[in-house]
């Protein structure tokens, strides 16, 4: 089958199929996606499993679920006019970008970050600007500041994935308020760090604020996420959202999650402490750079090989992410911070792979 | 706010905001959506909890859900490398004309049609062109023939929704070989219809058919379509695709529609008998006119004002789609084709209906 078979898909199709990828192996440890160790106790599934039995499968859910989204809205501490509800926080990246970007349009997504961005953008045809991290991976405003002047989207991470890096309110503030760029503030580890732009959406129609129940509410399997943004703006982003998106299940399971929240969500605390002592110990490592986290995860350098360390640690039962593909962090590897036990069996077999691995490889 | 306070957005979302909404109000028989009139049985409801009552709720699913892909691949009877899986068949739709649609191209959208269509090609950026349907809105090949010259994608619903009309197989064949758009054909309603180009598909990398879960299986509250097309194709059209697009539930749910698919679509035949007696019962009322119909719905104009009707109805407890807004349909209803007694209490509404609206409005 020669190529003008295909002439349907647009231009940039081909770059990006099999873009975003992730083949996995199965390890007794799963430290790769910044997911939370503890799953649903039995009796919140078996709440969410009684809310919907009565439910009339056959019918299509409400066009604009206003009842749960006043749920949500509520959680949030926001007014319902300024939430939309989606299959996961993409979904809502995704219809942010088809209302905002096309071919000619620039979106500064500042590098390394969330594959997905990127991929969404190109797709888009929007020009990727990638600036905005300082060489320690932090957020430059100065930086973020002069990508924004021509841009008309503004990516943010906070915090961001996977440098753990954390956006300084003031400067957000400062920028949403001297650029005309739409700022989009993924905050899907907003838990982990407790600061949050919510605040700033209510006085600002160029901000959007992405939040997700993948991480610290332990909902990764039922993929809700929801965007917060000023009621002005809110038509238009809805326009670029399917209608009937949430299935009644996700809707029953995020209510039950929200009423049980101190039950998903006791442990952050655990965790947050759990990742001070992870980086305190793996700091110690001989060769290790460990970049300070907000979130659950960890970024790390060292001074060996990426993917052998992975493959030594795999071989361990220990599955991390190998994020060394990503620019900038050509030897890096991220790891998510799971239960206690969890954490230790990873610090050993980082230990092991450190000796069993030989230094070098491509700086 | 003024609004260039707003100008991230592209041109045309202002014009698109609001575009497609569906506020109804809640009556005993609804006969509004082309939902299956039969809920699911309680042991059916109770065997998907079981089957995700045991997974972790909070571990994402799989990346490229391979198992679940096989079982609805093995159900439509293709190979599981031509099938994506979504949220819908919208879902799907928007990740093709994401993968196809830019400004500068166009895409051929015969009206009248599913709105849907046309607002996420307008989304998009494309030129929308209306032609395909003749004036008895049947699909008029030479018409489609000619619109797909200079087209990227042509989008055919069959049976198309809410006209009941189909395509001939024999045109489709000739029209995906003899042009280079790609042709999406919306198979939504093929149950009711019995005839579908998954076939032709196999041969045919210009082709996409599009299935749903929403209808005949009665499960519309779970949101599931998916997609078929050539292999060659696939690894583009699933880069417009988000990952972990299907949550644990929506999954083991169709795995069990799937295994008891009989139970779920038992009454297919009932439905297709109440169509064809709803329809000649119709034709005996005067200044009425039914299109025939190949899916569970029918279209009929009648020569009072379509929206005093509706509403005369919805006093009777009786809920239609008033579609008088769609192009070329100023004086038609749609009703879906409910259980035997919910189709007899439409029949009563309307007949009531037409005695107490006098005939008149514009034609």
């Amino acid at each position: 089958m020669n190529d003008s078979t295909l002439r349907y898909f647009k231009a940039q199709l081909p770059a990006l199929a099999g873009g975003y990828k992730l083949d996995v192996p199965a390890c007794p440890v799963k430290l790769n996606q910044n997911e939370n160790p503890y799953d649903w106790p039995a009796s919140l599934k078996q709440a969410v499993f009684e809310r919907v039995r009565d439910l009339p499968w056959n019918r299509y859910p409400p066009f604009v679920p206003a009842e749960f989204t006043q749920v949500v809205a509520r959680y949030l501490g926001v007014d319902a006019r300024q939430v939309l509800v989606g299959n996961g926080s993409n979904e809502l990246l995704y219809a942010i970008f088809v209302a905002t970007l096309e071919p000619g349009r620039k979106v500064v997504i500042p590098q390394p970050t969330f594959t997905v961005y990127k991929l969404l953008a190109n797709l888009l045809g929007a020009e990727v600007v990638t600036e905005g991290l300082n060489t320690e991976l932090q957020y430059d405003a100065a930086a973020l500041e002069k990508a924004a002047q021509d841009a008309s989207v503004v990516v943010i991470a906070s915090p961001n994935n996977p440098t753990g890096s954390v956006i300084n309110p003031m400067d957000l503030e400062h920028l949403v308020n001297t650029t005309h760029a739409l700022w989009v503030v993924d905050e899907a580890y907003f838990e982990f760090h407790g600061e949050t732009a919510l605040e700033l959406v209510q006085h600002t129609p160029n901000l959007v604020v992405l939040r997700t129940f993948s991480k610290a509410f332990a909902t990764a399997g039922l993929r809700f996420g929801c965007m917060v943004c000023h009621p002005d703006a809110m038509p238009m982003f809805a326009a670029a959202k399917l209608p009937y998106n949430l299935n009644l299940f996700t809707m029953a399971a995020v209510e039950v999650a929200i009423e049980h929240a101190n039950a998903l969500k006791g442990r952050l605390e655990e965790i947050r402490r759990e990742r001070e002592r992870v980086a305190r110990l793996l700091r110690e490592y001989r060769g290790v750079k460990v970049y300070p986290s907000r979130a659950n995860f960890l970024l790390f350098e060292t001074d060996r090989p990426p993917r052998q360390l992975f493959d030594s640690m795999v071989r361990r039962g220990v599955l991390v992410r190998d994020v060394s593909g990503y620019p900038r962090l050509s030897r890096a590897l991220r790891v998510s911070i799971g239960r206690p036990e969890e954490n230790d069996a990873f610090l050993k077999a980082l230990e092991f792979a450190i000796t069993e691995v030989p230094p070098g490889g491509k700086p």
